[in-house]
């Protein structure tokens, strides 16, 4: 049986700093007639909170560090402001949104990242196969919207903030085993660019073999690499196609399959 | 056929800002037998925030407004923090919490409270009839345990701060056509005592004519008065037994049946 199809769609700092592109993208989401998930990160709200707060974050050869109180803030902010005006946003477009984290019906157990050569504090690590993909069927199955904050948890008591690229990719993975899964990530260009001075050098379609050319050939460079090693992760565990687009056209971009 | 049994437990600011009765309060209700939703009200901390972001809350007649900013900081607390929090702590206890406001999957759609002498702001009024109740069933019959914060939703893509004690009575409205429905509000008290100075002076049982009969003894008075003629209202309207207790033991208290 040709399994259903469902759309993930990851949205970034780019898209939540930005109120009129993200009640665009919100509304584009809303009237998408495939199932869909939406997976939104932080943006710039947090740090701002903090600065207001007085609240240093603390950085460890350039890397934040998610101490408790940094760990109280984003967790007020992705999983409450954030996560519930974008709720609301998408009732008000007769989507049936429900906004969830990794702790809400254990939907994504955690590891609290272990320690080497840095305490990252209360950031979560996790495994595509730890996700309760059959509460999340349960809700789509029930005609409900998920809206998924980038925290989790580890299963202890403990929230943990996790990456919200980490937390689309897995989910989709989680439930490639059932549906057939197309994962988008909205970010600032208008796909993988030939040129990345030149907004409408996107490249329309890549495979490994293209990708490996294109690397080769230094049209791919540093930047992009990591986003699409994960994005042919994906597609290697399962998810049927990644597309990497921009807010203000959700349906071109660069595809990407194996 | 007899309807399943359902208890709704309402915190409060007196369980929510002491830390240690809290996680006390959390491993009780995770340990119950009988399905359960928790309702949790907002307590101190929004007003810390508000204070130390300098944010000052406009009051009107002795009345606290909900402007913008004070609804982001809500929004954030009880949505986020407190709600997520509680979320944690009891998958840590292996109960299957669900955090939700009544924005999320369209559980309580309120109306923005008209302005006649006061403009109270971003607070929303509800009614028994709109909640939706075959949502919460569903989230229950998949052994979910909802975790309800007291915001809600215009359908317009406001939030809107409201009563949780008003969450809790009215969700226990809307499942009494399905299920056999205790309420239960965890207070400071053990229950309705006939003397405030004698904590253990607790009635163990009031009806209607027990109530009028106490009343009219000025054996209870003014500041009980409102939380029972809810508790009555909500009997009225089909909820089996309301139950007032602390903390510190909530299968006693105050038993209250019409």
């Amino acid at each position: 049986m040709d399994k259903n199809s469902i759309i993930i769609l990851k949205i970034g700092g780019n898209v939540i700093d930005n109120p009129p592109v993200l009640e665009a993208v919100l509304r584009d989401f809303a009237s998408w007639q495939t199932p869909g998930i939406l997976v939104h990160g932080g943006g710039k709200i947090a740090g701002k909170l903090m600065e207001k707060l007085g609240i240093v974050s603390k950085m460890v050869e350039g890397r934040r560090i998610t101490d408790r109180e940094t760990l109280d803030v984003v967790t007020m902010v992705y999983a409450g402001l954030i996560n519930k005006n974008i709720v609301a946003a998408l009732q008000s477009h007769a989507c049936n949104a429900i906004g969830l984290t990794g702790a809400d019906a254990n939907l994504i157990p955690a590891v609290k990242r272990p320690v080497k050569d840095i305490d990252y504090g209360f950031v979560g690590d996790l495994n595509p196969d730890c996700i309760s993909a059959n509460v999340l069927t349960n809700l789509l199955e029930n005609g409900l919207v998920p809206v998924m904050a980038p925290i989790t948890h580890d299963g202890a008591g403990s929230l943990l903030n996790t990456n919200a690229d980490t937390i689309a990719s897995s989910v989709a993975v989680a439930l490639a085993k059932t549906f057939r899964v197309q994962l988008v990530f909205c970010f600032e260009k208008r796909g993988v660019l030939r040129n990345p001075d030149d907004e409408l050098s996107v490249i329309d379609f890549l495979n490994i073999p293209l990708f490996l050319k294109y690397k080769e050939e230094n049209i791919i460079t540093a930047g992009m690499i990591p986003k699409l090693d994960n994005a042919f992760s994906a597609l290697n565990s399962g998810v049927d196609e990644v597309r990497i687009c921009s807010p203000d056209n959700l349906t071109t971009g660069t595809i990407i399959k194996i």
